[in-house]
C-alpha cells in the first residue's frame, strides 16, 4: 500500500491555523510524526495550502520545512495545475502531482511538464471527473480514464506513474458508493494492471456517526477491489492496522511478516512509548 | 447479519469460572448484556458448557438462566450430538444446534431429530469437516457440503435452516485462510443461495497481536463473499459497527437506516450511559 500522509493541509483546522500563522514548529512536528509512521521509499507526504495565503510562496515554505526535517517525497496538492507545476522546482526528489482530471486546463498544463525526460520519476494523481463533475456510473468514469490515458500516452507518461482516483461519494447520500468504486477499481485493473488506484477515502463516512468503522470496512473492501494507495492520516493507528491486516488476508503478506514488522515498529496497536 | 452471541461458553475464562462455580448471577448478567445488544427475532445466544461439569445437566441450568432473563433463542453448543439433541427439550423456542459436520455420528444423530415436523423451526450449524478434519482446499470442503446437503434432503431439512461454517484457519500459519474461506462462500452461494454461511471468526487472528484489526478486515471481506451470520461477542462495539458499516457499503442498508438505528440504540460507538 502506498500511503500519502494527509495532515499538512490548510483544510484541516489545526494545520490551517499553523499555515495562516506561519507556525513552522507545528508543521515540522506533523511532518516528522507522519514521516516516522511512513516509509520514505514507498510513501509520500501531501502538501496543500488550502488557505488564502499566496499559494506558490506558501508551498515553497511548507515543502522547505518538510524537506529540512524528513526524507519524505511530497505530493504537491493544489487545485491550480499551474501552481502544482511551479512548485515542482522546490522539490528535492521527484514526488506526485495532486491532481489532474479531465477538467479543462489540468492535463494540458501538467502532462507536458511531467512528460519531460528529466521529470520521468514524477507521479500524478488523476481524478475520474471533468468539467461536469464525476459521472454517476462506473462506465462513465472509465470513459474519462480512457481519455486520460490517451493524453498520458501522447506525452509518454508510463501508466505506473498514474494514481487513478475513482472518487468516493458519501455513503449517507449515495448507497451505491462503494459498489461503484469497486466496479471502477476492477475495470481500471482490467484496462491496465500497472495503473495505481488511490483514494482520499474519508468522504465515504462524511456526515455519519462513528466514521472510523465505515472507513475500516471501506478500506478492506476497496483494497480487495484493487486499491493500492490511499490518502489518509498515517497516525490513525487502527486504520493502519486494518491496512496491514487486509494485505495479509488478501495473500499479499505471507506469514504476516509486514504486519508483525509494522506492529513492532509502533505503527499500530497500543502506543509504545520510546 | 444473524449474530450468535458467544459469551456463555466454558472455554471463555470468566464464563468457565462462573460455570464451574455455579455462579448464576454472572451468567444472568452476560445473558442480559448480550440480549440488550441483539435482536430476539434475528439473533441467538450460544450456550456451551466447555468444562468437565456434567454436560446435559449444566446445559439445562444455563439455558434456564438465559430463558428466565431474556427472550433470546439459544444455539445449543456441544461436541456431543447426543447432548445437543437431549438439550433441545430445555428450549422454550426453536433454536440452533451447534454443530454437525461429516464427522461420524453427528448428522446421523441430529438430522433425524431436527427433521421431525415438530422441530421444523430448528436450525443447524454444519462445519465443512469430517473425521479427517477440514480439507485444505475449497473444493474438498464443498464436496463435504454436497454430502451434508444430501443428508439434509433425505431428512427433509430445508437449506435455509442450515448455517454452513466453511472453517477459518489461523492467518499466522495459513496465509490462504481468507482466500479459501471466501472461495468457499462463493461456491456455497452458487450451490444454493438459501444456505446461510456462518463463522466463529476469531480464529483468524489467533496468535497475532492487535487481533481486532484482523477481525475487522476479515469481517468486511467475509461479508462481501457472502457470510451472513457470525459467532461473536455482541458487546465488541467496534466489530458490531464494522458489521453495520459493511452491510451499508454492500448496498444492504440503503441510506444507512440500520446503521443509524444501531448507533442510536447504543450497539456501537462511544458508550451512552442509560
Amino acid at each position: 500500500m502506498i500511503i500519502i500522509g494527509e495532515k499538512i493541509n490548510g483544510a484541516v483546522p489545526k494545520s490551517g491555523k499553523a499555515i495562516k500563522g506561519h507556525d513552522s514548529d507545528y508543521i515540522k512536528e506533523i511532518a516528522i510524526a507522519q514521516a516516522n509512521a511512513l516509509d520514505e521509499d514507498n510513501d509520500y507526504l501531501d502538501c496543500c495550502v488550502g488557505t488564502d495565503d499566496p499559494e506558490v510562496e506558501t508551498l515553497e515554505w511548507l515543502m522547505g520545512i518538510i524537506q529540512e526535517n524528513t526524507d519524505m517525497r511530497i505530493a504537491i496538492d493544489s487545485p491550480s495545475p499551474e501552481h502544482c507545476v511551479e512548485a515542482m522546482k522546490f522539490a528535492n526528489k521527484p514526488g506526485i502531482i495532486n491532481s489532474v482530471s479531465m477538467q479543462s486546463g489540468k492535463i494540458e498544463t501538467v502532462f507536458p511538464v511531467i512528460g519531460k525526460p528529466e521529470n520521468e520519476e514524477w507521479g500524478c494523481i488523476a481524478l475520474l471527473s471533468d468539467d461536469k463533475g464525476s459521472p454517476a456510473e462506473a462506465d462513465g468514469r472509465i470513459e474519462l480514464l480512457r481519455q486520460i490515458l490517451e493524453q498520458a500516452d501522447k506525452y509518454g507518461i508510463a501508466h505506473d506513474r498514474l494514481y487513478i482516483d475513482p472518487l468516493v461519494e458519501t455513503l449517507g447520500t449515495s448507497p451505491e458508493s462503494l459498489l461503484t468504486f469497486a466496479e471502477c477499481c476492477r475495470k481500471i485493473k482490467e484496462l491496465d494492471p500497472a495503473l495505481h488506484i488511490t483514494s482520499g477515502l474519508s468522504n465515504i463516512s462524511f456526515g455519519l456517526p462513528v466514521r472510523k468503522v465505515i472507513n475500516f470496512a471501506f478500506m478492506a473492501l476497496a483494497m480487495e477491489a484493487g486499491m493500492d494507495s490511499c490518502i489518509i492520516d498515517p497516525l490513525a493507528r487502527d486504520l493502519r492496522g486494518v491496512i496491514y491486516a487486509t494485505d495479509a488476508l488478501l495473500g499479499e503478506d505471507e506469514y504476516c511478516g509486514e504486519y508483525l514488522g509494522a506492529y513492532r515498529d509502533n505503527i499500530f496497536g497500543p502506543v509504545k512509548e520510546a
